[in-house]
C-alpha cells in the first residue's frame, strides 16, 4: 500500500515543545521507529512534516539580525525548514531502516506548492505568525508592507496569506524517487509558497500553506491508498472537555462533515486535519486517519484513530 | 553525456558580491540559461554548487539572536542554504527548461557528504568561517568549544575541520532521479558533512568540505563523462599577474599536477578546484574542466576552459 504520512508538530520537538537542535533531532529520532515499521511491513512509505516552531526561530532570527544582514522572505524561511527537517529524518529513517535490517533508503526533495496568486488569502491574510510586537515596533514593518493584527492584551502579530493548495510541483520527483524504492520526505511545512507569474515564471511567496491540506492533496496526486495525519491525540473527540466526550472512530466522509460543522474544530489545529483527511477520502475513495503517532502501525492496520472511509455506513 | 557541473559563488551572488535574497535570485536566474542549453543538448545534467556567502549570512544571524533564538550548527546552515538556493535554481531552471521548449523538470535533494571522524582536519581546524571578531568576543566562543585563529591586524576568525569527502550518501538518489529523466540539484555546498558514529548512526558535525571536492566524488560516483567546475574565470592561468602570463588548455592530470605544484595555487580558491578536475580525470578517465559559466557549452564542446583530459598528449 502507498500512504503518505504527515508528521505533526510534536514529532519534530521535545514534549515541552522545545526547538532547539538537539530536541529537533531527539523528537525525529523517535519518529522514525514507527515510520520504518510500515516500510518492513511492505508500504510504499511518503512522510510529510510540519514546521512551526522551525519557522518561528527563523523569523526571529531575520527580525534580530536585520540591521546586519538582509532577512529573508518567508518562503526562504520554509524551505530552511524542509532541509534541516528533512537532514534529520534521513539520518534518523536510515538508521531504523538499518535496525530492521532494510536496505532501503530515504530522500529528502527541496519541495515547492503551486498557490494562486488571486487567492483571497492574499488580499485578506489571516494566519498570524512570528511573536508579538509592541505598536513602535509594528508601525515600520507596516511601511515595509507586512500586514499586522492587534491581538488586544498581548500586543501585534503578523499576519501572511495562507492560501489553498492548489498542486505540489515537485509531485513528479517524489513518484520517481517512490518507485525507485526510497521512502521519500516531501513538501515539509506545506510546501514552499509558490505562484505562477503571467509569463510562466515560477516564484516563491510569503505565504503558510497548511501542511495536512497539502499532505492531502500530495497523497491524492501520487494515487496513494492512505493518508496518516499523526498528530498528538488519539482521535477526534466528539464533546471534547464534557462528559458526553467520545472519540470518532470509523466515518464516512459525508459524517465526518457533519461532526466538524457541529464541533467547531480549532482553525489553526483539528479543523484543517479534519478538512485534509475528508478531502483525500472524498476525492480518491481512499481512507484518510487522523491518529497519534504512537498508534502509527495500528492506524494503519484499522485498529486506532479516527478513519474517514468513503464505504462506512455513515456511523461514528 | 552525463555532466555534473559544479557552479561557483560568483553564480549565486550579484557581481559585486551581495548575497541578498534579491541578488541570489537574479545571479541563478543568469546561471540556468546555459545549463538548460546542455540538456537542449541531450545531456544528462547534475548541478551543484558553492554556498559560501550564504552560509556567512546565517552564521551571522545565529550570532546576533544567541541570546534569544538557540544557534544551530554549521551542519545545519549548509543545509537551509541547499534548500534556499535548491529552490531558486529550481525555478529557474524550470522556466529555462520551458523557454527551450523542453518538458524535462528539475528536483532538489537535501544530500550529505560523510566524512571520516578521524579526519586530521577535526584535530587541526584551518577553514576560516565567519566574521572577524576581537578577543572579548572570541573569549566566550573559546570557552564553548569553537576554536580559533587569529589573523594579525584584523582580529579572531573561527577556524573549523574541512575534511576529505568520502562518500556522497544521497548519491543514488541522485542516480534514480537522473534515470528518471530529471536535472538534479544536488550536494550543495559541499553536502552536509555527516559521519558514521561506531554504532552506525549518522550525524550531521561541523565542518565545510569543498565544494568541488565533493563535486569529483559524485562526478565520479555517478559514473559522469564530464565534471565542470564553473566559475568566474576562463581558465587556469600560468604565471598570473606577470608578463608571461597564459591560459591552460587541454592538458593531462600528470601535468596539471606539475603545474600545480610550480604555481602555488590558492587553497581556498583555484587550489581545489584544479586538484578536483585531476582527481576526477585520474579516477575515472572522464575529462574535468575549470571554465567561465559563460562558456559552459564552449567548455563541454572542447572549445573554452582549462581541460584536464587523461589521454593528452601532456603540453599544456
Amino acid at each position: 500500500m502507498r500512504i503518505v504520512i504527515a508528521l505533526g508538530g510534536n514529532a519534530m520537538t521535545s514534549p515541552d515543545g522545545k526547538a532547539a537542535p538537539e530536541d529537533q533531532a531527539a523528537a525525529i529520532g523517535r519518529a522514525a521507529g514507527p515510520v520504518a515499521d510500515l516500510v518492513a511491513a511492505g508500504h510504499e512509505v511518503l512522510v510529510t512534516h510540519g514546521n512551526g516552531p522551525q519557522v518561528g526561530n527563523l523569523l526571529l532570527k531575520n527580525e534580530l539580525a536585520a540591521a546586519v544582514v538582509p532577512p529573508v522572505p518567508l518562503d526562504w524561511c520554509g524551505a530552511q525548514t524542509q532541509a534541516t527537517i528533512g537532514m534529520l529524518l534521513m539520518n534518523a529513517l536510515d538508521l531504523a531502516l538499518r535496525e530492521r535490517g532494510i536496505g532501503q533508503r530515504s530522500a529528502t526533495l527541496v519541495s515547492r506548492t503551486l498557490v494562486d496568486r488571486h487567492d483571497p488569502g492574499f488580499l485578506d491574510p489571516t494566519k498570524p505568525i512570528g511573536r508579538y510586537l509592541n505598536a513602535g515596533e509594528a508601525t515600520p514593518l507596516v511601511e515595509h508592507g507586512q500586514r499586522f493584527t492587534e491581538i488586544p492584551g498581548r500586543g501585534w502579530r503578523r499576519v501572511v496569506a495562507s492560501p489553498e493548495p492548489r498542486e505540489c510541483l515537485d509531485a513528479p520527483a517524489a513518484h520517481a524517487m517512490l518507485a525507485a524504492g526510497y521512502v521519500v520526505v516531501c513538501s515539509g511545512g506545506g510546501g514552499i509558497p509558490t505562484v505562477r507569474r503571467e509569463d510562466g515564471t515560477l516564484e516563491g511567496v510569503e505565504a503558510v500553506i497548511d501542511k495536512d491540506l497539502t499532505a492531502a492533496l500530495l497523497a491524492e496526486t501520487l494515487e496513494a491508498q492512505l493518508l496518516v495525519i499523526a498528530t498528538d491525540v488519539h482521535a477526534v473527540v466528539v464533546g471534547w472537555g464534557t462528559p458526553g466526550a467520545e472519540a470518532v472512530g470509523e466515518v464516512s466522509p459525508h459524517r465526518m462533515r457533519e461532526i466538524a460543522a457541529e464541533q467547531h474544530f480549532a482553525a489553526g489545529s483539528m479543523g484543517p486535519k479534519v478538512e485534509a483527511v475528508v478531502r483525500f477520502a472524498e476525492h480518491t475513495g481512499g481512507t484518510g486517519v487522523i491518529a497519534a503517532l504512537d498508534d502509527l502501525g495500528a492506524a494503519v492496520a484499522g485498529h486506532a484513530g479516527t478513519r474517514v472511509v468513503p464505504s462506512s455506513p455513515s456511523t461514528p
